[in-house]
């Protein structure tokens, strides 16, 4: 990393953690293959076998291997107070056909860390525990967050038997007790986390959306993981009629009325943008009914789905007002009715100011460029930041986005996050001082 | 019909007339009923015992029955001058889960003029023949007009083989030979229709739209049917991206890039339409990729499908130059791009002036309300003008359009189109001699 600040006797080790990062992401695509890309499913072989790789190669530095009653792994490089802890982690299931870094890169840059830390014989001031979680990718059981909530001994214990795997249809505490853990611990709230030991929790993660890349820059430091909410069942329901015979004036065309819609919201998106509110609207999904459209029929029913994300509660209140006018005004003038149906989301969550700023002073000092940036993706950090944890995340400059075999990180840009990461451990006790109060509050 | 001008010596016959209609849509409703709704595939079950209704009504007035090679059905009442031929008529077959009324109206109304005709004892000018068509409803075989052309000996032999029914898989040809008719003399062009010998061709249909009823007026005189272009498997293609994870300003949306051109198009209509273009729009099915898309993505394929229609070639010429201009503006804003893929479409066809004039002059003696409008659906009666045989259809008010269970039409305006026939059958050859100059041209 010559464009970094880095002391001398440093590199030699920091060529040892960068050389294990290297293996175990070769071993990872590798051993959970399944072209095109690869496939870990949540409490499945391919999580498992990603579990026992990071255990295999923490065994080169003799880092003490844990598992909490839901399976969830803590990896633990011994630092010089051994009552306090920083976490690293993210997860380490993926989407079907996924590529090989969303989730897996924040873990294997935590043990990067304990790797060149362990070379060079250099405690950090705290315990340096990396920890796996299991079951973030929502595809597989259809819940947020179950690794981090059960690591933290909060997930709602009727998720364990509600929810079901969407390939296998058995529930999560069947599949749990089956990879050898124990539902009913995680029941009754047991876990290994004391949150009182707990200095911080940082995630690692390569960038899901084009910002880094577009904007040359390989660091993003996040502010906020933006809240949601969504319709993922609404319709506009207008009336079926043939495409020759019928006169614009007496059509109520579902089609052009959800156009409208969409176009509507696109400027309304646009004008909250300006007056500086962040947000992001999609129409991810849309489409005519096939059992009853025709080329040669005005639509009477378009479905539809919308994502609507902010990391700003009141930007979410507002534009959720603002779309409800919207549509009653373009139902009106197209003879149509919207109807949303059920809506779902979630908060907005803030990362710690703290861990924001010491990230920040580490990173002028090596020379590292970042931006702050939201999160527009879910990720684990909320739930350690909901538990009052003052949490951190490293976005990592990614191509092509992920959940798809094309993500692409570039390991220079992996080794610079390694480097942040390394300086956020040289920082003494007392840097993080501020960062330790704010998780006493 | 108590609105309307009728002999008093009529009003017996009439009633004849009026019951036999209703008797055959009884028939026709119970013996082709395959709720909700009714069933009559062409060269099937239901078709075929439409035609033997129609043929069996038919003998109270014993009227003499043919066959031609492909099936169609020529039902004759002898006229003053039997070397001249009036004919009236439609088609028998229905979609799935049709109603009583598409098609079938136009042959029972000419049947229920024979029975009157018949019954009062008078003749008409010329030969009044009844033409049951065949396979005119595009969703069993995917051609236009199977069976107006093979009454023409007008259908491109290479379709006998090449066209397969959409239920059975199997050919036209097949199709044919299994209910007794004769692929083969199809193939060769032969058929009963002498053109010099017919005067005019006229199709009553029930109206597929919704001007009649919405204008309160019973009859419309069509004075052409629209032509078409499709484009049917038209795609935008932009990128799949992070729905949460995207600024707008990187986005390749094909869900915003479709709904800005559907809207564009929309514009387009009216503007046109404000300029005295004929024409109709629709996009009547869109979809995004069920194997891709999600509510958490950005779309990165729409599928649409665009209807194009206009009483003028000139109009679809320019609308479709207009689209492509309006499409690659919207490409570039959107940085998407538009593939319309393979068009299809059917020229205008121009309705007999002499036949609408007449038509005019007869509805004005009986006092009925009519209007002049353009037919947006294709009907056989462009297959007759095609072959330069004057046409002319006759539209009766109808509600909640046709191809469904659904369709209404009250037979008190059955009976008021009933009165127009008859009216044009009062007319002596004389009358007829503009009408029968056209189709000499």
């Amino acid at each position: 990393m010559n464009d970094l600040v880095m002391d001398h006797h440093r590199q030699a080790a920091f060529e040892v953690g960068a050389a294990a990062a290297r293996r175990l992401f070769d071993a990872l695509s590798e051993r959970t293959a399944d072209p095109p890309g690869i496939t870990r499913i949540a409490y499945g072989e391919g999580e498992r076998i990603a579990f026992d790789l990071a255990a295999e190669a923490a065994r080169d530095w003799g880092a003490a291997i844990d598992h909490d009653p839901a399976g969830n792994q803590f990896i633990t490089l011994p630092g010089q107070d051994r009552e306090r802890t920083i976490l690293v982690g993210s997860h380490m299931d993926s989407v079907r056909h996924g590529g090989n870094f969303d989730g897996a890169a924040g873990i294997v840059l935590g043990l990067a860390a304990q790797a060149v830390l362990a070379a060079e014989g250099s405690k950090p001031p705290f315990d340096l525990q990396v920890v796996c979680l299991r079951a973030e990718e929502s595809c597989w059981f259809p819940h947020s967050y179950i690794g981090s909530k059960t690591a933290l001994g909060r997930l709602d214990p009727a998720v364990l038997d509600d929810v079901r795997r969407s390939d296998s249809g058995r529930t999560l505490a069947e599949h749990m007790r089956e990879e050898g853990f124990d539902p009913d611990s995680v029941r009754a709230g047991r876990c290994l986390i004391d949150r009182s030991r707990i200095v911080a929790f940082l995630e690692p993660h390569i960038e899901q959306g084009p910002v880094l890349v577009a904007e040359n820059v390989p660091i993003g430091l996040v502010n906020g993981i933006r809240g949601s909410f969504r319709w993922r069942q609404a319709r506009c329901l207008g009336q079926y009629a043939h495409s020759g015979a019928t006169p614009s004036d007496l059509r109520r065309d579902a089609v052009v009325a959800t156009a409208s819609l969409i176009l509507a919201v696109q400027e309304l998106w646009a004008e909250m943008e300006s007056a500086g509110h962040d947000l992001a609207v999609t129409f991810g999904q849309i489409g005519t009914d096939p059992a009853q459209h025709s080329f040669s029929k005005v639509a009477g029913e378009v479905d539809f789905c919308l994502d609507v994300r902010s990391q700003n509660k009141d930007s979410l209140d507002h534009v959720r007002t603002r779309i409800d006018a919207l549509a009653a005004d373009i139902a009106a003038r197209h003879d149509v009715r919207f109807d949303f149906g059920p809506i779902s989301g979630s908060d907005p969550a803030i990362m710690s100011g703290p861990v924001l700023n010491l990230m920040q002073r580490v990173a002028g000092r090596i020379g590292l460029a970042t931006r702050p940036m939201a999160s527009g993706a879910g990720h684990d950090a909320a739930t350690f930041a909901d538990a009052g944890i003052p949490s951190g995340m490293v976005f990592i400059r990614n191509e092509n986005g992920s959940h798809n075999p094309e993500e692409r990180m570039d390991m220079s840009d992996f080794d610079r996050a390694l480097v942040l990461m390394l300086g956020l451990m040289d920082e003494p006790a007392e840097a993080w001082a501020e960062v330790a109060a704010a998780g006493r509050r």
